[in-house]
Protein backbone atom coordinates (compact mmCIF):
# COMPACT_ATOMS: atom_id res chain seq x y z
CA UNK A 1 0.00 0.00 0.00
CA UNK A 2 1.27 3.21 -1.07
CA UNK A 3 1.30 6.13 1.03
CA UNK A 4 -1.67 8.21 -0.91
CA UNK A 5 -3.83 4.81 -0.60
CA UNK A 6 -2.82 4.26 3.53
CA UNK A 7 -4.27 8.23 3.55
CA UNK A 8 -7.38 7.11 1.59
CA UNK A 9 -7.83 4.12 3.90
CA UNK A 10 -7.49 6.84 7.19
CA UNK A 11 -10.32 9.04 5.79
CA UNK A 12 -12.14 5.89 5.31
CA UNK A 13 -11.87 4.64 8.48
CA UNK A 14 -12.69 7.81 10.29
CA UNK A 15 -15.93 8.02 7.86
CA UNK A 16 -16.77 4.59 9.28
CA UNK A 17 -16.46 5.62 12.81
CA UNK A 18 -18.40 9.22 11.93
CA UNK A 19 -21.11 7.42 10.27
CA UNK A 20 -21.69 4.64 13.16
CA UNK A 21 -22.05 7.86 15.34
CA UNK A 22 -24.99 9.73 13.51
CA UNK A 23 -26.40 6.02 12.61
CA UNK A 24 -27.01 5.17 16.34
CA UNK A 25 -28.63 8.63 17.67
CA UNK A 26 -31.62 8.00 19.44
CA UNK A 27 -35.00 8.43 18.20
CA UNK A 28 -35.66 11.94 19.88
CA UNK A 29 -38.13 14.50 18.98
CA UNK A 30 -35.39 17.45 18.46
CA UNK A 31 -34.08 15.15 15.73
CA UNK A 32 -33.27 17.92 13.54
CA UNK A 33 -30.48 19.31 15.40
CA UNK A 34 -29.16 16.17 14.41
CA UNK A 35 -29.60 16.45 10.38
CA UNK A 36 -27.58 20.12 11.03
CA UNK A 37 -24.56 18.38 12.77
CA UNK A 38 -24.37 15.90 10.20
CA UNK A 39 -24.96 17.88 7.42
CA UNK A 40 -21.94 19.69 8.38
CA UNK A 41 -19.67 16.99 9.24
CA UNK A 42 -20.53 14.94 5.83
CA UNK A 43 -20.41 18.05 3.89
CA UNK A 44 -16.96 16.60 2.37
CA UNK A 45 -14.17 17.84 5.11
CA UNK A 46 -10.68 16.19 3.90
CA UNK A 47 -10.36 14.83 7.71
CA UNK A 48 -7.25 16.07 8.12
CA UNK A 49 -6.88 16.82 12.09
CA UNK A 50 -8.36 13.28 12.69
CA UNK A 51 -5.83 12.14 9.91
CA UNK A 52 -3.12 13.90 11.78
CA UNK A 53 -4.02 12.33 15.39
CA UNK A 54 -4.63 8.87 13.84
CA UNK A 55 -1.47 9.04 12.53
CA UNK A 56 0.77 10.32 15.34
CA UNK A 57 -0.85 7.68 17.46
CA UNK A 58 0.21 4.86 15.07
CA UNK A 59 3.67 6.55 14.63
CA UNK A 60 4.50 6.61 18.58
CA UNK A 61 2.98 2.67 18.31
CA UNK A 62 -0.58 3.44 19.70
CA UNK A 63 -2.91 0.67 20.34
CA UNK A 64 -6.70 -0.31 20.84
CA UNK A 65 -9.94 1.81 19.93
CA UNK A 66 -9.26 4.90 22.33
CA UNK A 67 -8.78 7.24 19.14
CA UNK A 68 -11.48 6.90 17.08
CA UNK A 69 -13.86 8.48 19.56
CA UNK A 70 -11.21 11.37 19.91
CA UNK A 71 -10.71 11.44 16.33
CA UNK A 72 -14.19 11.95 15.73
CA UNK A 73 -14.23 14.62 18.17
CA UNK A 74 -12.07 16.75 17.18
CA UNK A 75 -13.47 16.41 13.18
CA UNK A 76 -16.81 17.83 15.38
CA UNK A 77 -14.42 20.66 17.05
CA UNK A 78 -13.66 21.96 13.96
CA UNK A 79 -16.75 21.06 11.99
CA UNK A 80 -18.82 23.51 15.40
CA UNK A 81 -16.07 26.33 14.32
CA UNK A 82 -16.80 26.36 10.59
CA UNK A 83 -20.02 26.72 11.25
CA UNK A 84 -20.42 29.31 13.49
CA UNK A 85 -17.50 31.35 11.07
CA UNK A 86 -19.71 31.20 8.26
CA UNK A 87 -22.85 32.29 10.24
CA UNK A 88 -23.72 36.19 8.92
CA UNK A 89 -22.67 37.62 12.15
CA UNK A 90 -18.87 36.44 11.16
CA UNK A 91 -17.72 35.82 7.76
CA UNK A 92 -21.42 35.24 6.22
CA UNK A 93 -20.26 33.20 4.00
CA UNK A 94 -22.83 31.21 1.92
CA UNK A 95 -21.10 28.69 0.23
CA UNK A 96 -18.59 25.72 1.89
CA UNK A 97 -16.81 23.09 0.60
CA UNK A 98 -19.46 23.58 -2.48
CA UNK A 99 -22.76 23.30 -0.81
CA UNK A 100 -24.74 25.87 0.68
CA UNK A 101 -23.46 26.66 4.67
CA UNK A 102 -25.47 25.62 7.82
CA UNK A 103 -27.44 28.57 8.24
CA UNK A 104 -28.38 28.60 4.47
CA UNK A 105 -29.88 25.45 4.99
CA UNK A 106 -30.93 25.20 8.52
CA UNK A 107 -31.50 28.97 9.76
CA UNK A 108 -29.52 31.17 11.64
CA UNK A 109 -30.80 29.69 15.17
CA UNK A 110 -30.49 25.78 14.35
CA UNK A 111 -27.02 26.51 13.10
CA UNK A 112 -26.10 28.02 16.13
CA UNK A 113 -27.47 25.36 18.09
CA UNK A 114 -25.71 23.01 15.73
CA UNK A 115 -22.53 24.07 16.03
CA UNK A 116 -22.87 24.44 20.11
CA UNK A 117 -23.95 20.63 20.00
CA UNK A 118 -21.37 19.63 18.00
CA UNK A 119 -19.19 21.30 20.31
CA UNK A 120 -20.71 19.86 23.46
CA UNK A 121 -21.12 16.20 22.12
CA UNK A 122 -17.36 15.95 21.24
CA UNK A 123 -16.71 16.38 24.63
CA UNK A 124 -19.41 14.04 25.39
CA UNK A 125 -17.50 11.79 23.58
CA UNK A 126 -14.23 12.34 24.86
CA UNK A 127 -15.32 11.85 28.43
CA UNK A 128 -17.48 9.08 27.66
CA UNK A 129 -14.17 7.48 26.05
CA UNK A 130 -12.03 8.72 29.04
CA UNK A 131 -14.83 6.20 31.80
CA UNK A 132 -13.50 3.11 29.30
CA UNK A 133 -9.83 3.84 30.07
CA UNK A 134 -7.53 3.09 33.29
CA UNK A 135 -4.72 5.30 32.35
CA UNK A 136 -4.60 9.27 32.61
CA UNK A 137 -3.76 9.60 28.59
CA UNK A 138 -7.10 10.20 27.77
CA UNK A 139 -7.59 13.10 30.44
CA UNK A 140 -4.47 14.36 29.32
CA UNK A 141 -5.22 14.52 25.51
CA UNK A 142 -8.38 16.44 26.49
CA UNK A 143 -6.37 18.93 28.18
CA UNK A 144 -4.52 19.48 25.43
CA UNK A 145 -7.88 19.67 22.91
CA UNK A 146 -9.65 22.18 25.39
CA UNK A 147 -6.83 24.38 25.61
CA UNK A 148 -6.11 24.29 21.64
CA UNK A 149 -10.06 24.95 21.34
CA UNK A 150 -10.43 27.74 23.58
CA UNK A 151 -9.87 31.46 24.39
CA UNK A 152 -5.91 30.43 24.36
CA UNK A 153 -6.17 28.62 20.86
CA UNK A 154 -9.09 28.73 18.44
CA UNK A 155 -11.60 30.73 19.86
CA UNK A 156 -8.86 33.73 20.45
CA UNK A 157 -8.18 33.76 16.58
CA UNK A 158 -11.08 34.33 15.79
CA UNK A 159 -11.79 36.72 18.00
CA UNK A 160 -8.59 39.02 16.34
CA UNK A 161 -9.85 37.39 12.89
CA UNK A 162 -13.47 39.46 13.73
CA UNK A 163 -11.94 42.33 14.79
CA UNK A 164 -9.39 42.88 12.03
CA UNK A 165 -12.44 42.33 9.21
CA UNK A 166 -11.80 45.35 7.18
CA UNK A 167 -8.71 46.68 8.85
CA UNK A 168 -4.60 46.73 7.62
CA UNK A 169 -3.80 44.17 9.47
CA UNK A 170 0.36 43.38 10.28
CA UNK A 171 2.52 40.77 9.88
CA UNK A 172 2.17 40.00 13.68
CA UNK A 173 -1.72 40.24 14.21
CA UNK A 174 -2.00 38.16 10.98
CA UNK A 175 0.44 35.39 11.85
CA UNK A 176 -1.43 35.43 15.59
CA UNK A 177 -4.56 34.58 13.79
CA UNK A 178 -2.44 32.03 11.66
CA UNK A 179 -1.65 30.45 14.87
CA UNK A 180 -4.34 30.27 17.00
CA UNK A 181 -7.21 29.64 14.57
CA UNK A 182 -5.51 27.24 12.68
CA UNK A 183 -2.00 25.85 13.63
CA UNK A 184 -3.74 25.52 17.66
CA UNK A 185 -6.16 22.48 16.75
CA UNK A 186 -3.41 21.00 13.93
CA UNK A 187 -1.09 20.96 16.62
CA UNK A 188 -3.45 19.37 19.71
CA UNK A 189 -4.97 16.88 16.93
CA UNK A 190 -1.15 15.53 16.64
CA UNK A 191 -0.18 15.72 20.50
CA UNK A 192 -3.43 13.97 21.48
CA UNK A 193 -2.63 11.59 19.07
CA UNK A 194 0.74 10.98 20.69
CA UNK A 195 -0.54 10.97 24.12
CA UNK A 196 -3.04 8.54 23.42
CA UNK A 197 -0.54 6.14 22.07
CA UNK A 198 1.35 6.76 25.05
CA UNK A 199 4.21 8.57 23.53
CA UNK A 200 7.37 9.84 25.14
CA UNK A 201 7.68 13.25 26.28
CA UNK A 202 10.04 13.98 23.84
CA UNK A 203 7.82 12.29 20.77
CA UNK A 204 5.05 14.40 21.86
CA UNK A 205 7.47 17.44 21.79
CA UNK A 206 7.91 16.87 18.31
CA UNK A 207 4.80 16.18 17.16
CA UNK A 208 3.61 19.30 18.97
CA UNK A 209 6.38 20.83 16.97
CA UNK A 210 5.43 19.57 13.70
CA UNK A 211 2.10 20.85 14.24
CA UNK A 212 2.85 24.43 14.52
CA UNK A 213 4.57 24.02 11.17
CA UNK A 214 2.09 22.35 9.14
CA UNK A 215 -0.49 24.08 10.33
CA UNK A 216 0.69 27.55 9.77
CA UNK A 217 1.90 26.05 6.08
CA UNK A 218 -1.44 24.79 5.73
CA UNK A 219 -3.13 28.12 6.06
CA UNK A 220 -0.80 30.08 4.72
CA UNK A 221 -1.41 27.30 1.15
CA UNK A 222 -5.33 28.31 1.75
CA UNK A 223 -4.54 32.00 1.57
CA UNK A 224 -2.42 31.13 -1.53
CA UNK A 225 -4.83 28.58 -3.27
CA UNK A 226 -7.86 31.30 -2.84
CA UNK A 227 -5.84 33.34 -5.46
CA UNK A 228 -4.20 30.46 -7.55
CA UNK A 229 -6.64 28.17 -6.90
CA UNK A 230 -9.71 26.82 -9.07
CA UNK A 231 -13.38 27.60 -7.74
CA UNK A 232 -14.62 23.97 -8.87
CA UNK A 233 -11.66 22.00 -7.04
CA UNK A 234 -11.78 24.13 -3.56
CA UNK A 235 -15.76 23.80 -3.32
CA UNK A 236 -15.82 27.73 -2.77
CA UNK A 237 -15.54 31.25 -4.41
CA UNK A 238 -11.73 31.90 -4.92
CA UNK A 239 -10.53 35.52 -4.37
CA UNK A 240 -13.27 35.98 -1.36
CA UNK A 241 -9.66 37.36 0.57
CA UNK A 242 -9.57 40.46 -1.19
CA UNK A 243 -13.35 40.82 -1.72
CA UNK A 244 -13.82 40.49 2.11
CA UNK A 245 -10.58 42.92 2.72
CA UNK A 246 -8.92 40.44 4.58
CA UNK A 247 -5.62 40.57 5.18
CA UNK A 248 -3.51 37.31 4.25
CA UNK A 249 0.41 37.05 3.85
CA UNK A 250 -0.21 36.79 0.24
CA UNK A 251 -1.12 40.13 0.54
CA UNK A 252 1.31 41.76 3.02
CA UNK A 253 4.76 39.85 1.20
CA UNK A 254 3.16 38.19 -2.02
CA UNK A 255 2.71 34.81 -3.69
CA UNK A 256 6.37 34.05 -3.96
CA UNK A 257 7.45 34.66 -0.62
CA UNK A 258 4.60 32.76 0.74
CA UNK A 259 5.07 30.36 -1.22
CA UNK A 260 8.99 30.01 -0.51
CA UNK A 261 7.52 30.33 3.44
CA UNK A 262 4.83 27.06 3.53
CA UNK A 263 7.88 25.20 2.17
CA UNK A 264 10.03 26.37 4.75
CA UNK A 265 7.63 25.68 7.70
CA UNK A 266 6.76 22.21 5.79
CA UNK A 267 10.77 21.09 5.97
CA UNK A 268 11.04 22.79 9.50
CA UNK A 269 8.20 20.69 10.78
CA UNK A 270 9.21 17.16 8.91
CA UNK A 271 12.71 17.77 10.43
CA UNK A 272 11.62 17.63 13.72
CA UNK A 273 10.24 14.43 13.35
CA UNK A 274 13.90 12.94 12.65
CA UNK A 275 13.01 11.71 16.79
CA UNK A 276 11.01 8.89 15.45
CA UNK A 277 12.99 7.62 12.51
CA UNK A 278 10.95 5.12 10.28
CA UNK A 279 7.51 5.19 12.11
CA UNK A 280 6.72 8.99 10.86
CA UNK A 281 7.49 8.50 7.26
CA UNK A 282 3.76 8.66 6.66
CA UNK A 283 3.59 12.24 8.97
CA UNK A 284 6.42 12.99 6.78
CA UNK A 285 4.98 12.44 3.46
CA UNK A 286 1.62 14.15 4.57
CA UNK A 287 3.13 17.14 5.30
CA UNK A 288 5.01 17.36 1.67
CA UNK A 289 1.47 16.29 0.40
CA UNK A 290 0.01 19.55 2.29
CA UNK A 291 1.82 21.59 0.54
CA UNK A 292 1.45 20.29 -2.73
CA UNK A 293 -2.29 20.07 -2.66
CA UNK A 294 -4.37 22.25 -4.88
CA UNK A 295 -7.46 22.17 -2.84
CA UNK B 1 -26.75 31.19 60.70
CA UNK B 2 -29.83 30.84 59.63
CA UNK B 3 -30.39 29.12 55.90
CA UNK B 4 -30.96 32.22 54.34
CA UNK B 5 -27.51 33.62 55.31
CA UNK B 6 -26.14 29.80 54.51
CA UNK B 7 -27.20 30.42 51.09
CA UNK B 8 -25.76 34.36 50.84
CA UNK B 9 -22.71 32.54 51.82
CA UNK B 10 -22.49 29.94 49.32
CA UNK B 11 -23.01 32.62 46.73
CA UNK B 12 -20.44 34.46 48.10
CA UNK B 13 -18.13 31.69 47.91
CA UNK B 14 -19.27 31.18 44.33
CA UNK B 15 -19.11 34.33 43.39
CA UNK B 16 -14.99 34.42 44.97
CA UNK B 17 -14.29 31.53 42.95
CA UNK B 18 -15.69 32.88 39.52
CA UNK B 19 -13.94 36.34 40.61
CA UNK B 20 -10.17 34.46 40.87
CA UNK B 21 -10.91 32.79 37.65
CA UNK B 22 -11.22 35.42 35.46
CA UNK B 23 -8.94 37.76 37.51
CA UNK B 24 -5.93 35.22 36.52
CA UNK B 25 -6.27 35.34 33.15
CA UNK B 26 -3.54 35.81 31.17
CA UNK B 27 -2.13 38.58 29.11
CA UNK B 28 -3.75 38.10 25.48
CA UNK B 29 -4.17 40.22 22.47
CA UNK B 30 -7.79 38.43 22.59
CA UNK B 31 -8.67 40.31 26.10
CA UNK B 32 -11.88 41.95 24.54
CA UNK B 33 -13.26 38.09 24.61
CA UNK B 34 -12.49 37.56 28.41
CA UNK B 35 -14.71 40.95 28.92
CA UNK B 36 -17.27 39.36 26.85
CA UNK B 37 -17.57 36.35 28.82
CA UNK B 38 -17.09 38.13 32.14
CA UNK B 39 -19.85 40.50 31.34
CA UNK B 40 -23.07 37.98 31.15
CA UNK B 41 -21.14 35.92 34.14
CA UNK B 42 -21.00 39.03 36.65
CA UNK B 43 -24.58 40.39 35.54
CA UNK B 44 -26.56 39.22 38.43
CA UNK B 45 -27.09 35.40 37.90
CA UNK B 46 -28.45 33.79 40.66
CA UNK B 47 -26.16 31.36 41.04
CA UNK B 48 -28.63 28.76 41.40
CA UNK B 49 -26.76 25.95 39.55
CA UNK B 50 -23.69 25.88 41.49
CA UNK B 51 -25.41 26.59 44.79
CA UNK B 52 -27.48 23.28 43.79
CA UNK B 53 -24.10 21.28 42.85
CA UNK B 54 -22.51 22.78 46.25
CA UNK B 55 -25.73 22.02 48.40
CA UNK B 56 -25.68 18.16 47.16
CA UNK B 57 -21.83 18.08 47.56
CA UNK B 58 -22.39 18.94 51.22
CA UNK B 59 -25.13 16.77 51.76
CA UNK B 60 -23.35 13.41 50.87
CA UNK B 61 -20.38 14.24 52.97
CA UNK B 62 -18.34 15.06 50.13
CA UNK B 63 -14.83 17.13 51.19
CA UNK B 64 -11.84 18.74 49.00
CA UNK B 65 -11.91 21.64 46.51
CA UNK B 66 -12.85 19.80 43.34
CA UNK B 67 -16.77 21.34 43.80
CA UNK B 68 -15.46 24.84 43.15
CA UNK B 69 -14.19 24.42 39.63
CA UNK B 70 -17.22 22.27 38.81
CA UNK B 71 -19.39 24.73 40.44
CA UNK B 72 -17.94 27.87 37.81
CA UNK B 73 -18.06 25.29 35.18
CA UNK B 74 -21.75 24.75 35.69
CA UNK B 75 -22.43 28.41 36.05
CA UNK B 76 -20.77 28.96 32.70
CA UNK B 77 -22.58 26.41 30.85
CA UNK B 78 -25.76 28.30 32.28
CA UNK B 79 -24.44 31.62 30.97
CA UNK B 80 -23.47 30.73 27.65
CA UNK B 81 -26.45 29.04 26.83
CA UNK B 82 -28.62 32.45 27.97
CA UNK B 83 -25.85 34.64 25.55
CA UNK B 84 -26.85 31.91 23.25
CA UNK B 85 -30.69 32.36 23.73
CA UNK B 86 -30.95 36.13 23.45
CA UNK B 87 -29.39 36.56 20.08
CA UNK B 88 -31.40 38.09 17.24
CA UNK B 89 -32.09 34.36 15.51
CA UNK B 90 -32.94 32.64 18.96
CA UNK B 91 -35.39 34.79 21.31
CA UNK B 92 -33.87 38.11 20.25
CA UNK B 93 -33.62 39.81 23.61
CA UNK B 94 -32.09 42.79 24.82
CA UNK B 95 -32.47 43.05 28.07
CA UNK B 96 -31.37 40.14 30.42
CA UNK B 97 -31.62 41.05 34.44
CA UNK B 98 -32.14 44.47 33.88
CA UNK B 99 -28.98 44.81 31.68
CA UNK B 100 -28.38 44.81 27.79
CA UNK B 101 -27.90 41.43 26.64
CA UNK B 102 -24.47 40.50 25.25
CA UNK B 103 -24.82 41.26 21.93
CA UNK B 104 -26.28 44.16 22.21
CA UNK B 105 -22.90 45.47 23.99
CA UNK B 106 -20.07 43.39 22.24
CA UNK B 107 -21.90 42.49 18.95
CA UNK B 108 -23.60 39.51 17.26
CA UNK B 109 -20.01 37.89 16.27
CA UNK B 110 -18.90 38.44 19.79
CA UNK B 111 -21.01 37.44 21.70
CA UNK B 112 -21.26 33.92 19.65
CA UNK B 113 -18.00 33.25 20.58
CA UNK B 114 -18.67 34.66 24.27
CA UNK B 115 -20.78 32.08 24.62
CA UNK B 116 -18.36 29.14 22.54
CA UNK B 117 -15.97 30.47 25.12
CA UNK B 118 -18.05 29.83 27.88
CA UNK B 119 -18.74 26.49 26.87
CA UNK B 120 -15.44 25.51 26.05
CA UNK B 121 -14.05 27.04 29.63
CA UNK B 122 -16.28 25.27 31.37
CA UNK B 123 -14.91 21.46 30.17
CA UNK B 124 -11.21 23.23 30.12
CA UNK B 125 -11.78 23.99 33.92
CA UNK B 126 -13.56 20.28 34.79
CA UNK B 127 -10.73 19.02 32.83
CA UNK B 128 -8.13 20.46 34.52
CA UNK B 129 -9.63 19.97 37.60
CA UNK B 130 -10.06 15.83 36.86
CA UNK B 131 -6.26 15.64 36.84
CA UNK B 132 -5.94 16.82 39.92
CA UNK B 133 -8.45 14.16 40.99
CA UNK B 134 -7.19 10.49 41.61
CA UNK B 135 -10.50 8.49 41.68
CA UNK B 136 -13.19 8.30 38.74
CA UNK B 137 -15.60 10.70 40.33
CA UNK B 138 -14.86 13.76 38.37
CA UNK B 139 -14.84 11.65 35.03
CA UNK B 140 -18.33 10.53 36.34
CA UNK B 141 -19.49 13.98 36.89
CA UNK B 142 -18.44 15.33 33.76
CA UNK B 143 -20.07 12.42 31.73
CA UNK B 144 -23.74 13.85 33.42
CA UNK B 145 -23.17 17.81 33.00
CA UNK B 146 -21.91 16.79 29.55
CA UNK B 147 -24.68 14.67 28.44
CA UNK B 148 -27.39 17.20 30.21
CA UNK B 149 -25.84 20.12 28.37
CA UNK B 150 -26.18 18.59 25.06
CA UNK B 151 -28.38 17.28 22.22
CA UNK B 152 -30.49 14.92 24.68
CA UNK B 153 -30.31 17.55 27.05
CA UNK B 154 -30.73 21.80 27.19
CA UNK B 155 -29.70 21.52 23.77
CA UNK B 156 -32.46 19.81 22.70
CA UNK B 157 -35.01 21.47 24.72
CA UNK B 158 -33.62 24.46 22.96
CA UNK B 159 -34.11 23.14 19.60
CA UNK B 160 -37.53 22.16 20.37
CA UNK B 161 -38.18 26.05 21.57
CA UNK B 162 -37.38 27.40 18.46
CA UNK B 163 -39.35 25.70 16.33
CA UNK B 164 -42.32 26.12 18.71
CA UNK B 165 -41.72 30.01 18.19
CA UNK B 166 -45.31 31.42 17.44
CA UNK B 167 -46.86 28.16 17.17
CA UNK B 168 -49.86 26.36 19.36
CA UNK B 169 -47.94 24.21 21.40
CA UNK B 170 -49.29 21.27 23.30
CA UNK B 171 -49.01 20.39 26.85
CA UNK B 172 -46.73 17.40 25.97
CA UNK B 173 -44.25 19.32 23.66
CA UNK B 174 -44.29 22.29 26.34
CA UNK B 175 -43.16 19.51 29.39
CA UNK B 176 -40.34 18.36 26.98
CA UNK B 177 -39.04 21.90 26.53
CA UNK B 178 -39.18 22.27 29.80
CA UNK B 179 -37.42 19.04 30.85
CA UNK B 180 -35.16 19.35 28.67
CA UNK B 181 -33.90 23.02 28.52
CA UNK B 182 -34.31 23.79 32.16
CA UNK B 183 -34.54 20.74 35.04
CA UNK B 184 -31.71 18.73 32.67
CA UNK B 185 -28.69 21.29 33.60
CA UNK B 186 -30.89 21.42 37.48
CA UNK B 187 -30.55 17.78 37.21
CA UNK B 188 -27.04 17.43 36.23
CA UNK B 189 -25.84 20.32 38.86
CA UNK B 190 -27.30 18.06 41.71
CA UNK B 191 -26.52 14.79 40.72
CA UNK B 192 -22.69 15.91 39.52
CA UNK B 193 -22.14 17.23 43.04
CA UNK B 194 -23.20 14.25 45.02
CA UNK B 195 -21.20 12.36 42.46
CA UNK B 196 -17.71 14.94 43.37
CA UNK B 197 -19.00 14.25 47.21
CA UNK B 198 -18.52 10.40 46.93
CA UNK B 199 -22.18 10.02 47.66
CA UNK B 200 -23.96 6.22 47.73
CA UNK B 201 -25.83 5.48 44.32
CA UNK B 202 -29.11 5.80 46.50
CA UNK B 203 -28.09 9.52 46.86
CA UNK B 204 -27.28 10.55 43.73
CA UNK B 205 -30.85 9.01 42.25
CA UNK B 206 -32.30 10.84 45.02
CA UNK B 207 -30.55 14.10 43.92
CA UNK B 208 -31.67 12.75 40.81
CA UNK B 209 -34.91 13.30 41.20
CA UNK B 210 -34.86 16.27 43.16
CA UNK B 211 -33.07 18.31 40.55
CA UNK B 212 -36.01 17.37 37.93
CA UNK B 213 -38.96 18.25 40.47
CA UNK B 214 -37.42 21.47 41.20
CA UNK B 215 -35.75 21.87 37.45
CA UNK B 216 -39.45 22.08 36.44
CA UNK B 217 -40.77 24.19 39.07
CA UNK B 218 -38.50 26.42 38.81
CA UNK B 219 -39.23 27.12 34.84
CA UNK B 220 -43.06 26.91 35.95
CA UNK B 221 -42.40 29.62 38.35
CA UNK B 222 -40.72 31.64 35.68
CA UNK B 223 -43.52 31.71 33.46
CA UNK B 224 -45.74 32.56 36.58
CA UNK B 225 -43.19 35.24 37.14
CA UNK B 226 -43.29 36.77 33.62
CA UNK B 227 -47.28 37.53 34.58
CA UNK B 228 -47.13 38.14 38.16
CA UNK B 229 -44.04 39.57 38.87
CA UNK B 230 -42.58 43.11 39.00
CA UNK B 231 -40.28 44.01 35.45
CA UNK B 232 -38.07 45.83 38.30
CA UNK B 233 -37.52 42.61 40.41
CA UNK B 234 -36.98 40.26 37.50
CA UNK B 235 -34.35 42.54 35.02
CA UNK B 236 -36.29 41.71 32.55
CA UNK B 237 -39.91 42.83 30.73
CA UNK B 238 -42.74 40.61 32.08
CA UNK B 239 -45.76 39.57 29.53
CA UNK B 240 -43.36 38.62 27.44
CA UNK B 241 -44.04 35.40 26.57
CA UNK B 242 -47.61 36.54 25.36
CA UNK B 243 -45.62 39.41 23.20
CA UNK B 244 -43.49 36.35 22.27
CA UNK B 245 -46.98 34.18 21.70
CA UNK B 246 -44.75 31.54 23.67
CA UNK B 247 -46.83 29.05 24.95
CA UNK B 248 -46.45 28.16 28.85
CA UNK B 249 -47.89 25.80 31.31
CA UNK B 250 -49.96 29.25 32.33
CA UNK B 251 -51.22 30.00 29.31
CA UNK B 252 -52.22 26.16 28.68
CA UNK B 253 -53.72 25.49 31.98
CA UNK B 254 -53.69 29.03 33.66
CA UNK B 255 -52.40 30.37 36.55
CA UNK B 256 -53.87 28.73 39.81
CA UNK B 257 -53.63 25.06 38.25
CA UNK B 258 -49.85 26.36 37.33
CA UNK B 259 -48.68 27.39 40.98
CA UNK B 260 -50.68 23.97 42.39
CA UNK B 261 -48.48 22.09 40.09
CA UNK B 262 -45.39 23.93 41.19
CA UNK B 263 -46.24 23.35 44.81
CA UNK B 264 -46.99 19.63 44.11
CA UNK B 265 -43.14 19.33 42.18
CA UNK B 266 -41.97 21.22 44.92
CA UNK B 267 -43.21 18.68 47.31
CA UNK B 268 -42.36 15.79 45.48
CA UNK B 269 -38.87 17.16 45.23
CA UNK B 270 -38.28 17.49 48.62
CA UNK B 271 -39.72 13.66 49.55
CA UNK B 272 -37.09 12.27 47.35
CA UNK B 273 -34.81 13.63 50.23
CA UNK B 274 -35.87 11.39 52.45
CA UNK B 275 -33.12 8.88 51.90
CA UNK B 276 -31.12 11.84 53.35
CA UNK B 277 -32.09 12.55 57.00
CA UNK B 278 -31.28 16.08 58.32
CA UNK B 279 -28.03 16.02 56.07
CA UNK B 280 -30.21 17.95 53.40
CA UNK B 281 -32.36 19.93 55.74
CA UNK B 282 -30.91 22.83 53.26
CA UNK B 283 -31.71 21.78 50.09
CA UNK B 284 -35.26 21.16 51.66
CA UNK B 285 -35.39 24.78 52.60
CA UNK B 286 -33.85 25.83 49.51
CA UNK B 287 -36.13 23.79 47.43
CA UNK B 288 -39.28 25.91 49.26
CA UNK B 289 -37.76 29.21 48.94
CA UNK B 290 -37.67 28.69 45.31
CA UNK B 291 -41.27 27.76 45.02
CA UNK B 292 -41.99 31.03 46.99
CA UNK B 293 -39.83 32.90 44.63
CA UNK B 294 -40.79 36.82 43.76
CA UNK B 295 -37.48 37.16 40.97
Amino acid sequence: MNYKEALEQKIKLINHYLDKLFNSIPDSQAKIIYDAMAYSIFAGGKRLRPVLMLSAFEAVGGEGEIIYPFACAIEMIHTYSLIHDDLPAMDNDDLRRGKPTNHKVYGEGMAILAGDALLNKAYELMIKASLTCSGREALEAMDIIATCAGTEGMIGGQVIDLLSEGRQVDMETLLFIHKNKTAAMIEASLKAGGILGKGTKEEIEALGQLGYCIGMAFQIQDDILDITGSQEKLGKAINSDIKNEKATLVSIVGLEASRKYVEKLTKQGISALEVFGEKAAFLAWLSYYLMTRTY
